[in-house]
């Protein structure tokens, strides 16, 4: 394999947040132009959902009044943040968490994801995944040169947990993989691991000498009242853990690029000699900001929540209307993995349709595991109206591709 | 070879703003203390020369005018924002640029080079290094498990051209080296390669098919009217081509994480795939900060210059007027590379003493070279009178280790 290969399953171009480059072939639309407000469901909308109050202001005051101590830090992070954020990250998840040896900050969840990966990948190491899982985790271990083994989600029955293959996983620990990683409210179906599920992840792994990589990105914002285990204040544990977070997401500080990751000290260590090389720190004056996260004014979570609740029942609404259309209602986070019918267009040309013809972007399913051609994913921290209206043009739009 | 093996040589307990956290042992201090404003020359200081004007206020208007538009923009980087700065860049290098096709915006330089590297390194490959060079051009390679060829930089005696061995680097892309890796101007020596250098290593890399990559990061801070030659604006390139460039050291904006990279739109292309798993993107809303770049305030570049001609000038009075000291004076950018005579502490004992007992943090030679047992490296965009100060202290520190 030469560089040109490897990059060529890299493939960005169905990605969210680069559809505005695609070079779009002619399309096969039908009926008129579905007008409305455009939504772009790629990502969330942080004029609709605001940055946490007080974090422009924070940066401000990072460049103005700390100035040279802010815009150059250690690799890992300024040493009075690290200091500031680990109680809180403690506080919130129920983990120790040693703000010197335990914890890195990174730009944005992304960057610690690529961190933690790449400080745990020799090529031709096996990989475990989740499947469907965050897009990037399958690239980035193609990046590494690791072979991927899939862990089946099985989601759409479930309730009461995610429904990971439990046994798919030991069968890959056995196999020889040594690394596994998931994302926990699950990225892209909104659903949550149960207590059970992630104890027994958690013995897995230990039982196996395995690494774990659990990506919490989503997990202040549960609905209906349920119950979020966090892995690392579980007291049976592998060996190597680190967990990532960050307020790109629920806070919308998307904008900022800030990601934390917290765990084992050895694991953390090499993470921070990749981020050396990598991109050196978590923007200086960025991470100013970090200290509006888990600082935010009383009863904000619970209003941002409560927002997105009220977005995801009336989108759920909506699916339960259409025929054949379904979804698992989201237990955390913003997505909604949606399952349509049969269409006589392929997947990717529908979505290029319903861009071009309904101004309604969402991402493909198959961004998260090659047989998800049935599928797209939506984040829906829109705007209620637009997003439940633009829900509705797609749909309308679907009933003339329907097989 | 394991992960641990393999992060063990990606060592950064030496790199440059790392030393607040070494645990020093206990050191051979000699003398008094020897009081003075404490410099760190590990990097540059923005509060001695400022960020350039205005930049934060487009960082403010990125955030509360453009909002969205401006927090999520495609992996290269915001479209509006590529077209504004492909032309400027155009116009100060030479090189035709395409905003869509050959331009990439980054978490700062350091993104820049990984991405670059990253994007054209298969495990055993071989590449050609400079050295002295980057510290963590080295400890890339070494990450993407590719085979460092060093050329040898015989900078001391020069003062026309860098003293790139030509000889060594056409030995190296005889032997397969396809990429080869060098800043100029050189950190850490602050040589600038002349114009038959550059045309002699863009025509060996067009001979033998390599790609090169140019850090250029300090290439509008050149002193004494002297001539830099673009390699990317020459006539004769090879195929494959990333030059780099940022405005983290002389418009000192380090603490926003600016990076770009422009060049063969299709390592462009692998670089933003690279990108899309790394960090996602150079952040939001620090992009919007690159409108002042190359936009600065008649004759700001001019003084910026001057100024740290004059502490150039003055640190390399200090330097001639101690025995068995030197240094090649800068051409471009804030480094000297200062050579020692043999002391009975080793140069990493000495380097540790000078901080605790001289509050002077330099970083040592074998950053950049593991056989540079004599150097340190400083950065001299600081206050002039605490540089100057700092510099004395440190060699009247030195003669109390002289051998």
């Amino acid at each position: 394999m030469n560089i040109e290969e490897k990059f060529a399953t890299l493939g960005v171009d169905n990605a969210p947040g680069q559809e505005s480059l695609r070079k779009d072939h002619s399309l096969d639309l039908r009926g008129p132009a579905l007008d409305g407000i455009a939504v772009d469901f790629s990502h969330g909308d942080v004029d609709a959902h605001k940055p946490t109050p007080g974090s422009l202001g924070l940066f401000t005051e990072g460049v103005l009044l700390t100035g040279a101590g802010q815009a150059y830090t250690p690799y890992r992070g300024k040493s009075s943040i690290l200091e500031s954020l680990a109680p809180r990250l403690s506080g919130f998840t129920g983990a120790a968490i040693d703000p010197y040896s335990e914890l890195i900050l990174t730009p944005g969840t992304q960057g610690a994801l690529f961190l933690a990966v790449g400080a745990n990948i020799m090529p031709g190491d096996k990989v475990a995944i989740a499947e469907p899982d965050y897009f990037a985790n399958r690239k980035m271990v193609e990046f590494f040169h690791g072979e991927m083994i899939p862990i089946p989600l099985v989601w759409q029955t479930q309730r009461d947990k995610a429904g990971l293959d439990l046994a798919a996983l030991e069968k890959a620990f056995q196999a020889g993989a040594r690394l596994f990683l998931f994302s926990n409210p699950n990225n892209p179906t909104g659903c949550i691991y149960s207590a059970d599920e992630i104890r027994s992840i958690a013995a897995l792994a230990a039982a196996y000498g395995a690494t774990l990589i659990v990506d919490q990105l989503y997990c202040r914002q549960i609905y209906d009242g349920r119950k979020y285990t966090h892995l690392c204040a579980e007291s049976e544990r592998p060996d190597n853990l680190i967990t990532i977070m960050g307020p790109s997401k629920t806070e919308s500080l998307s904008g900022y690029r800030l990601g934390a990751a917290f765990g084992t000290a050895a694991v953390i260590d090499r993470m921070e000699k990749l981020q050396a090389i990598m991109a050196l720190r978590c923007g200086g004056y960025n991470q100013a900001v970090f200290e509006c996260w888990f600082n935010e004014p009383e009863e904000w979570l619970a209003a941002r929540t409560e927002a997105h609740r009220q977005i995801r029942d009336d989108l759920m609404a909506v699916i339960d209307s259409v025929d054949g259309v379904s979804a698992r209602p989201t237990e955390g986070g913003s997505y909604l993995f949606v399952t349509l019918p049969e269409l006589d267009v392929s997947l990717h040309e529908f979505i290029r349709i319903a861009r071009a013809h309904a101004a309604v972007t969402v991402t493909p399913g198959t961004e998260f595991g090659p047989q998800f051609h049935h599928q797209f994913r939506i984040n829906f921290s829109q705007d209620h109206d637009a997003a439940v209206d633009a829900m509705r043009r797609l749909f309308r739009l679907m009933e003339l591709y329907r097989k």
